[in-house]
């Protein structure tokens, strides 16, 4: 049966904790936190960024972000898909956001948010589907159980076995 | 060609002007006003409410509302679609919101959200596509141009002609 | 295991009992009724309309509709949506049909049916999924179960709390 | 700008031309006959067939068909996809329907509509799509210009090549 | 729990077996045999042809099929859909493909691939759904249980009923 | 007008072009090449890969993809999406294909592949969309135009500047 509480939520109305090696915190509210989301194509994320932190670069495979910025200032942006010809670049949007203010990443690409500045920041954002899937580029690529096969990421970029190790033993 | 303005939008830092017969204004943020939303399937509105006024019962038909209270109080509610049998009750659910609490709004379903207090209250609201389209009730039943049948309305209502006549007066 | 039964239903061939204050019966056939329509997109409905009753104002949130009148003749019509100015009227569209017209009221809009003469009038409609789902305005709106806030309808629809207390003892 | 006529279709109020060789004429109400039905989501057909005469089989790819009949008794049919095991027979599915009884063939499956009697018989049809599609199997598979190799039809339907010349001669 | 086996398949680096009425054999890749293809949209089928044989007119409803020769060369073909006036004649597309070659048959349509040659043949095709269904029409149209009607099939292809017969007897 | 062209592809009868500093090479076959698959849900690419060179991890937001090796031995894998927990590694799965074995690299999630022999391998893969989009990992991140925030991705990879500027620099 369905009651009123599966369409309300009120745990959001706190601060998540950042204390982690980036420095903030998602915290989701989609059908698993708010079953009257089930089906219903869209979910919610309150993001909480400590001083000069950030949510790394990441890809929501399955969804669009709508981000809205509550408090202070912070900076955000994206970069384009590939481009057919390999020797072109891939291109990054950027741009500083105050309270209010608006900002879509759209479906796929990969994007970030920084603070830049010595006050926490807070965010809400809009997903367009129920389980949009999250890829964190810097544990998808250094930081899997195991690890990729150093030859596949010496050879992709393009760099000598140290800095490949360097970069895994990070994360 | 894409740019950077195609995925940022500033104007919601203001607010909205609530000098109507219902109190409250709808500022929405869809791919007219941001093209970079086009075909992304989400987008946003930001809600103004003057004190004691409302946003009156309307329903989207092609989305799902998930509403973030920014500042204040509101009292949230919608009511479920029809019964098998005529002759039982359509279930209201009603909720009063705090700054940050989270309600959603199942898609296709009739809503309505009320400032109970003597402050203006601000709301965001995700919604489940590009464009949601809503029909306000009382403006579609008794506001339309031209007017519905009387002899519709009166059967519909079960009220007599005066009732209606007084009803389309106010709209 | 499927059998031929899924797929043929014959109840449809008597009038349904128009006995209520709406005198109409909608009688549906849907998955529920002819189960090989499971997922596939699509259902009927049968209508009864005793002389000068209704099917009163009412919208499916996920289907649109495609009327046709074997019997007599019908007077149908629509409520489009909101247009972006609340100053401005919705717009209505009406029409009187004869046996093997043919009427379409679209996915999410307020429409209804009326019979304008002194015979039981009967109509069959495609609709465009198999749940269409369906919203009676009088019945959300002056009918819920507990009642709406008494402030939310009379600031929606701009009249004093005894016309609100009329139009819910009506229902 | 959309006018009501948009909506409205009175052309099905006559009887269809049967004068070919099956014995059967379907008019079909699509977005190209009814401008209001476009982008959703359903079209409507009026079938009607002469005494003793057909609509042959044929596949809609993109829709489910609910039949209803309007006048006297017509012989409905369809045969199930292949099974896995190439050496099991295709199931059929047949029945004979009366006045207001209601039929479904699933989207995709061959069907039939045969009229058994001597009095001309009349159906509506809801079809799930706005452009169905159909591939009539007889004008496929031996009608086709230009003609499928020869070697292709004996093959598959395991005849010799004058049974195939005469089906091919034939339509 | 998710393995790598759900994610990887190798039970077609062998020769179906073509011991049947068409000499072909199709062996499927979908999530029955690759759990991890579940509800991700695409499926993939391996194609054994002795010579001279063929993969007879047959329908996929929910699929368009991509097809690559990699041994020998291969017949294919597809006939379009019904055109609007049923006097004209359907039209046939045809080419001989060479190792490495690439063919399309969209959604729906009727085709056919043939082996001319002396040697066996293989290919490999990609289908644009998980479950695309398959209709062979001479098993749909002469090979049903029951039997479909002779009266439906001589009206339907103008023939004499010892035609039928003997078509039916084939297969 | 549709001709035989739109669905016949054959500029794959030969060896792609791996002077790149990957050593390979995705010849794409979409609606672009082939005019018949437009809007019909399915894509192909054929990819040559050089002695011990590869595909580099990369991301198709909006396709599944199924793999077939035609000839010699190839190294592929793929890492799952983040866990809830950002303490927990990401998983990765990875094999050794033979000419015909398959693979599928689940739609969104971050793959590659390496031919770790000293001949050239051929595959071909079926993508679920006309149009899949591809992230390249490193390009991306190190090489967009203009580039990240140095802050972003010493914070993200949690490494110096130093590090970061020769990734930068590679590509």
């Amino acid at each position: 049966m369905v009651v009123a509480v599966d369409f309300f939520f009120l745990d959001l109305n706190r601060t998540g904790n950042t204390s982690n090696p980036f420095g903030s915190r998602v915290t989701s509210v989609n059908n698993n936190q708010l079953s009257g989301l089930n089906t219903l194509g869209i979910s919610l994320v309150h993001i909480d960024y400590a001083p000069y932190r950030l949510n790394p670069p990441h890809t929501h495979p399955r969804a669009t972000e709508v981000l809205v910025v509550l408090e202070v200032t912070l900076n955000v942006g994206f970069v384009t898909s590939n481009p057919a010809d390999p020797n072109q670049n891939n291109k990054r949007f950027t741009k500083y956001l105050n309270p209010r203010d608006i900002f879509v990443f759209p479906e796929g690409l990969t994007h970030f948010q920084f603070n830049v500045g010595d006050k926490n920041v807070v965010t809400f954002a809009g997903l367009s589907i129920q389980n949009p899937g999250v890829l964190t580029i810097d544990n998808v690529v250094f930081g899997s159980d195991p690890s990729i096969n150093q030859a596949v990421l010496t050879t992709a970029f393009q760099v000598e076995k140290r800095v490949i190790d360097y970069l895994q033993a990070q994360l």
